[in-house]
């Protein structure tokens, strides 16, 4: 049996939808590492009873731990500290020496901000300051301090550990963490998961799920293999996890995957299409450009968001406007004149054109309408053009009708262009 | 007393963080809408006994609707359909209309796809015809129908929306089940709250944390608001929520706001920057043209993002290497030999290059060191230079060491440049 979680993320602008929580699926990863199965993430909003609920729902569950984050800033709102206190059967006091230590850290920013009041900070110091008696402190990275509190002596439960909101002091955090006494007496029992990973392209689900039917049949051992099947970006991911022993059943499905599915099949090692792209890319010595309309910067941005982008990111040029190609990717208006702004030729010169004048080994190139406007019947929303080129003459292109909204439009289409290019570097061909 | 929802998100792939989900947020931005209040967002994995106690948990809590979004696919892993028919006591039963109607969705898929096995497809199917009895059916959108299960018959408890994972499906259900009899009933009392929303840039969250306590001296009411306050971006965003009678405690409140931190407050009436960004070029008849090295694109893809962001986004060029920037910004090569690449002089003249090579009325630049490499002691990791020109030749320039990784850097980067074209815009000073 192996050690379980759950993840509170507090906050109401996550729960309200103006910001997007980024620690529940970085925790989630993280727990996966360790062998610590994660049973439930809630969000709740900056109300007592609302955190109180969720962690009383946890413990329920029979979780061995809660991981929180959000709730420890110096407003009023943040009332984690508080609320964990109470849950544990712990009184809060100050803690002198840890408010010293955050008093250290603020001195700085006060010189850094002008006009601040010293009172305001004194009073959010010595709040943030103020902690469960027993609790093993983390950090403080920023000005919050990180807490373990397990609950108090002779009462039985979930230890819980407090972690800032801010993604950045979070993960600096987390290793402390995972040195606590709390933690690892409440985690000492963890199973070793495997955890593998299937990427397709250009298939639909229900493919998949005759092949896991089949593989029932087929597969001794299936049923010990816990798969997840997921939509995404455009691409269809298939997610397998189990225990060593079941190492079998998992190589016969991958058997089977690579028999019905070998053409999909481009990632059985968990890698993205966006890290086999820098791969090739590292290991080829070539610099690749980017041409793109519709997609104004975001194939771009997700080419060179790699660290060490910039070893294998020539750059880039967005053209909106039919003179803005001509000028400086050196496109033929009279291609664009015969053929539209969105067609296969004219993406086939901005590849061109990038490779060129970027001075690239390699160039991919998007054109097509992102919508709502701009369709007609020929051409509706959703369609894009797309082209690879090597610095070599060799190429592929691609033309395709992507379904959805506008955001939807612009992400597929990234997905797209970067399976375009990964299939030239690898010197196949465009077809699927 | 306002009706009150709870939201469930099942999926292993959004547990184990793989895909973000996008529902979540969604759902509750219309909610807010209709005045229902949310409690809480649940996330768990494929299993029974996992959604089941997330159920559970809500109707707990006394929620009046509970919206789950995914497990409606045609893979076993998507069980939600039948959970949710026990959890309201009552039977599966195959909709034979529904089945017909699945059957003709995906006829024209099965020309689409080549090789697809018809006995695949038909199991599929009427797995998705498979529902609870007296459920009221949505659409289907996509393949998946979505589901309005009220308890059954002398049973109290809440209502379940089953809506389908992909977003798009789920948008376009929406309005569908708000008509639903069931939804109706279940939610007819609903309070209409306010919402406002604040944005401030340059401003640390302690000085808010201040007025807010001064504002407790001054204002009556105060405490009628729900105040919420999140940095995000690097922006401070303050969200307030009250019912009608507590107008006056908010009018007291944004006087206060204007009277300390009146050159910090961009946004009185929850526009974001990049909305203001887009109405005041949309007004100006000016055309914005970018260049960016570190950010790597993500600057265009923001500007470009809204729709009709083809009326005012002239396009972009993004430069890494030096000579790019030389070939296609036409900046000085000496100017670089100087300065180095990440300079407020190169920063400056990237921007009059963009202007004038895609014939722009503005252009804003961004060049600086995103990391983890390439920090040196006099220009660290974080440290960006940013310019901002219109053509009659005025300009504004900021630096800045910006703090957190790679992806934070290139992140906030895009928020200070669109920050820093914005003053330019509307004829402000750079200095904050």
């Amino acid at each position: 049996m192996s050690a379980r979680a759950g993840i509170v993320v507090t906050g109401t602008e996550v729960l309200a939808g103006r910001v997007r929580d980024r620690n529940g699926p970085w925790l989630s990863d993280r727990l996966a590492e360790l062998g610590i199965e994660l049973a439930h993430i809630g969000i709740c909003g900056d109300r007592r009873e609302d955190l109180e609920a969720q962690l009383r729902f946890l413990a329920g569950e029979g979780v061995d731990v809660i991981l929180t984050s959000g709730g420890l800033g110096p407003t009023a709102d943040d009332l984690t500290a508080d609320v964990v206190a109470r849950f544990q059967h712990r009184e809060m006091y100050l803690d002198a020496e840890l408010e010293q230590r955050i008093a250290a850290i603020v001195e700085p920013l006060l010189k850094r901000w002008r006009n601040l009041d010293p009172e305001a900070i004194r009073i959010s110091t010595r709040k943030q300051a103020t902690i469960p008696e027993g609790a093993e402190v983390l950090g403080p990275a920023g000005t919050a301090p990180g807490l373990v509190v397990a609950p108090a002596p002779g009462r039985d439960g979930a230890v819980v550990v407090v972690l800032p909101g801010p993604p950045g002091e979070l993960h600096r955090l987390w290793p402390e963490a995972l040195a606590t006494a709390g933690f690892r007496e409440a985690t000492a029992n963890r199973s070793s998961f495997e955890h593998e990973m299937l990427r397709m392209v250009g298939i639909p689900e229900s493919e998949i799920a005759e092949t896991l039917r089949i593989g029932e049949e087929r597969i001794d051992g299936l049923d010990e293999l816990e798969i997840t099947t997921c939509l995404r970006r455009g691409e269809l991911e298939v997610a397998v996890r189990y225990e060593p022993p079941a190492r079998g059943a998992w190589e016969g499905l991958l058997g089977l995957v690579r028999e019905r599915h070998a053409p999909n099949l481009f990632s059985a090692d968990g890698t993205s299409v966006d890290e086999q792209v820098a791969a090739l890319l590292s290991g080829s010595g070539r610099a690749v450009a980017v041409a793109e309309s519709c997609t104004g910067g975001e194939l771009a941005g997700r080419l060179s968001a790699p660290a060490g982008a910039s070893a294998y990111f020539a750059g880039g040029v967005i053209v909106y406007a039919d003179e803005a190609k001509v000028r400086l990717l050196g496109v033929d208006a009279e291609l664009i004149k015969r053929h539209g702004a969105v067609s296969a030729p004219v993406a086939a010169a901005m590849a061109a054109g990038a490779l060129e004048r970027l001075g690239a080994g390699a160039a991919v190139s998007v054109t097509g309408v992102a919508g709502p406007g701009g369709g007609t019947e020929e051409k509706p929303v959703g369609y894009v053009c797309f082209a690879a080129r090597l610095a070599d003459g060799s190429a592929l292109a691609r033309e395709l009708v992507i379904p959805g909204e506008r955001a939807d439009v612009r992400d597929r289409s990234t997905t797209v262009a970067l399976h375009l290019l990964r299939r030239l570097l690898r010197g196949e061909s465009a077809d699927l």
